[in-house]
């Protein structure tokens, strides 16, 4: 019997992983990496830092070698080699040699496709002109150092606000660049809640990034003084002397769909749990393919690097026989700008909503990344989303420094994945000392919080009914702090005092609760709530509430 | 009918947060807090830090104050006041009001015990001497911190070289101080297996650090320059301007041992899940009581501040009459000194085989704590231990630089608590970006070794039975590492070679394989398996081997 040979065209994150894998399970296959770009098996996510200099040299970007490959593993690589188009009845795929011009065709008995996603160009007028990038692979990200260290860009103008956006603006900042954001939302980060982007928006205001949110570009002109100008739909015009477009990314699937493997609601290639498309013999992995959100049950997009190395193995083993299964994704991820780090896992409200998924709340809070008494302590502004019929944690956000919340991320992704409750997570029995965290760790913290709302301790109050509730407002701070950034129409009775005052509230009315971050507040609705008044606690209390009604 | 009347012995960690839960599930209860000492609610975990100076401010200690209490709480603290006996027929406790003089009794419904644990002070000749201090509150730290600043101490010895005289020895260092550690055991950090110990240990070395391993301290003596000498069992003399005594911590139980409440088998007081003690009207919680191992089912003394807070919230609902348990504890732990992080969770090798558990297997692994092309990348050496059985994660040791290893112990101790499989831990979806962790994360890491061994993908060979094994021992490194530490008697080929060389292999004994961290060998065994040889991988490589048996 013949060896098995495998074909993998993209070899990035997914397609060289699962050439790895392939050849650990199989010593006998005949494995064929092909891409079409010079390099293979290149760190994608370090190119905004190279861009950057925070890594200073472009080898370093290169995790193996088809030298490497052939040595270590037996797998042939054929770099800047295209797969043009796939015969799956004849189980062949042509193949474009770049390099020495020709054409040629390869057999396989099995096909995987990790074609990776293409960062959007929209066709705009301008679109081409020099100067205007966008960051995929080695070669482009070394066009803009290039451009950078030869030019001297004083501006420069990002389009897209999202992970990649703002990555590429903290490094470009880094590089002694002024930057704008364009962002056609009105949100910065569109896969957080728009109540917990905003202390991005607040952080890079404060970094100096400059911001048009809500707006979207229209065309690019070159400027009489060799500069560019990026005009707005709003009408702005902005100089800038460097552009990257970080507009998202769409699949490639033109290979899949020309051989008419079928294509899911979202434009990518459709596979099942093996990993396997519409046709048994080919497989499809990474930035390409649409995946299952474990959480929220519906298709979706995810061009991260965890789950494409994950697929890859998934592949691989199905290839190979092995009953293996790639359950789906929470899309937890994580993104650090100028001393930032935003994280997130699993649904948030937005595709909660989006799947019409109904049972759930929110809880907010803001405890510091480690005790208060120990140098360096600063916030954390977490949102958990669990499941209101029973505590099945849902999703998480997390805001803070530069450490922080993609430990208590990843605290609640591995909560999630196991189908914890917040009761579970109140309990769970994370690490502390005074450097590290608390007693009660932000994870447990968040678990408590919500729970107090299950266990009907506490009634949680909808921070988007502030504006029009007839409830009265119950400021519970002391009066110096109520005084600098008051609620609306909130009335002001100190915790301290309310035991002696609560004859000044009504019991024929619901009072909304707020404090500095919810502590005192449910503290007070603890009280009030005994003494029979009818109370709810605003979760999160004016940091939420600045996050839901910015100043500026 | 007379509202209930809640006395709590202790006012730190676990009787401050058992008070404050209490007044929230109960705004009627009577509830009065009792302390020998002048604070309640103080930072204990803090303590080193004020010493080191790294805290400055001892208010900063103070989390909250009795006047707090009672504003906030309507809680009343009796500081300075001693409980020294409990009358169960009565429900009543005799007070000592060391303030005034004088002594009357109180009576209770409920009582708490929350007395803490003592540090150890053994009865050997001159341990009264000036200068040798232990550290459990405020007044301590203070002491230490005036000796460091009047009498300007140049050498200092700490008598343990567990958490807190780890903590100790780094901060001492911090104020300029040169330590020298006397430990009794051969290893330093008792709750960690020594293999894992053994990274400290080197660490300490290289930060100036001097360690009397395997040596107990006889007798304290004054010198005739004013300073202290320590004579060690071993004969050693040590000279030191300064001892701190950090053997360890011993629960208060002389109240309840006076009263008759079952003591347990580790000298704690006994509870139920509840936190109740043998009198149903009697509660304890924190340092003095014994409590279930989650992993081991074993009875241990955890005196750390997350099961304290957690136990004295189920004390409080379960007084208030809730559906409540306190199910046991991991143990988790983190201790931060010279830059380097030590972090446990679960079971180890010792208290399993202690527990008498042999369905068990452990890998070792070293990743990055960030992808190395990303500057600052360093180890994480790590150890997993799992059922061999089924694949539960028993638990897990880590230590590295700064930060990383706490993030995957939370994560691997939300795992174990969620009875999560290494095969669940592979799968975990968890933040990635370049300067937060890999693609494959640590944890997601670990999983995958441990999986490995159980799908029989690669076989675990005994670090133990290297220098007594007859199986060949074959080094995957390149010739220029191997020459530099090799594995007695090991051979070698290097992975890239491996293929066209086989045949220099018997395929009649069994080969053990390494390389630096177990990956490279692991690529071997795969190979060699495929090619009928009979193989085990050393898990971790040479990086575990010099923690098994170190040159020096």
């Amino acid at each position: 019997m013949a060896n098995k040979r495998v074909v993998i065209v993209g070899g990035v994150a997914g397609g060289a992983t699962c050439a790895a894998r392939l050849r650990r399970l199989d010593e006998q296959a005949e494995i064929l990496l092909i891409d079409r770009g010079p390099y293979v098996s290149f760190a994608n996510c370090g190119l905004p830092y190279y861009v950057g200099n925070v890594i200073h040299d472009e080898a370093k970007l290169l995790v193996a070698t088809p030298a490497l490959f052939k040595d270590r593993f037996n797998i042939e690589v054929r770099t800047r080699h295209e797969v043009t188009e796939i015969n799956r009845e004849a189980q062949t795929v042509s193949i474009h040699d770049h390099v020495a011009g020709r054409k040629f065709t390869e057999h396989y008995d099995n096909l995987v496709l990790s074609p990776g996603a293409a960062p959007i160009r929209p066709r705009l007028t301008g679109i081409n002109l020099p100067g205007i990038f966008t960051l995929r692979n080695i070669p482009d990200s070394r066009e803009i150092r290039e451009w950078i260290d030869s030019r001297r860009p004083q501006r420069a103008v990002v389009i897209g606000g999202g992970f990649i956006g703002l990555e590429m603006a903290e490094n470009l900042a880094h590089r002694g660049i002024k930057v704008t954001i364009v962002e056609m939302a009105k949100q910065l980060m569109p896969p957080l809640d728009p109540e917990m982007a905003e202390y991005a928006r607040v952080h890079l205001i404060a970094h100096g990034v400059q911001l048009a949110m809500g707006d979207a570009v229209a065309s690019f002109e070159q400027s009489d003084r060799g500069a560019l100008i990026v005009h707005t739909q709003a009408g702005a015009a902005l100089d800038a002397d460097l552009v990257v477009l970080a507009m998202g990314v769409r699949p490639e699937t033109r290979l899949a769909r020309d051989a008419g493997l079928e294509i899911g609601e979202r434009g990518g290639i459709r596979v099942d749990s093996a990993m396997r498309t519409s046709d048994p013999k080919i497989w499809a992995i990474g930035d390409a393919v649409e995946t299952r959100n474990l959480v929220t049950g519906q298709w979706e997009l995810v061009p991260l690097a965890g789950p494409a190395n994950r697929q890859a193995r998934v592949a691989a083993g199905a290839i190979c026989g092995r009953d293996v299964k790639f359950d789906g994704v929470l899309g937890t991820a994580v993104c650090g700008f100028f001393g930032m780090t935003v994280a997130l896992t699993g649904a948030t409200e937005r595709s909660l909503s989006r799947a019409g998924i109904a049972d759930f709340q929110a809880i907010y809070l803001h405890p510091n990344q480690h005790v208060a008494y120990y140098p360096g302590a600063h916030p954390i502004h977490i949102k958990l989303l669990f499941r209101k019929s029973d505590g099945l944690v849902l999703g998480a956000q997390a805001v803070g420094g530069s450490s922080g919340p993609e430990r208590r991320i990843d605290v609640i992704a591995t909560a999630i994945q196991m189908k914890a409750t917040v009761f579970n997570l109140e309990d769970i029995d994370l690490c502390y000392a005074p450097q590290y965290g608390a007693a009660r760790d932000p994870a447990n913290m968040a678990g408590m919080i919500a729970a107090n709302a299950l266990r009907n301790d506490v009634r949680l109050a909808p921070w988007d009914e502030v504006p029009s509730t007839n409830a009265l407002l119950l400021d519970v701070r002391e009066p110096h702090e109520y005084a600098v950034d008051p609620i609306a129409g909130a009335y002001n009775i100190p915790l301290g005092k309310l035991r002696s005052r609560m004859q000044e509230l009504p019991k024929s009315k619901e009072i909304w609760v707020n404090c500095g971050i919810g502590q005192r507040a449910y503290f007070a609705c603890r009280i009030l709530t005994q003494h029979g008044f009818q109370v709810r606690n605003l979760s999160g209390g004016v940091q939420t509430y600045a996050a839901f009604y910015p100043a500026s």
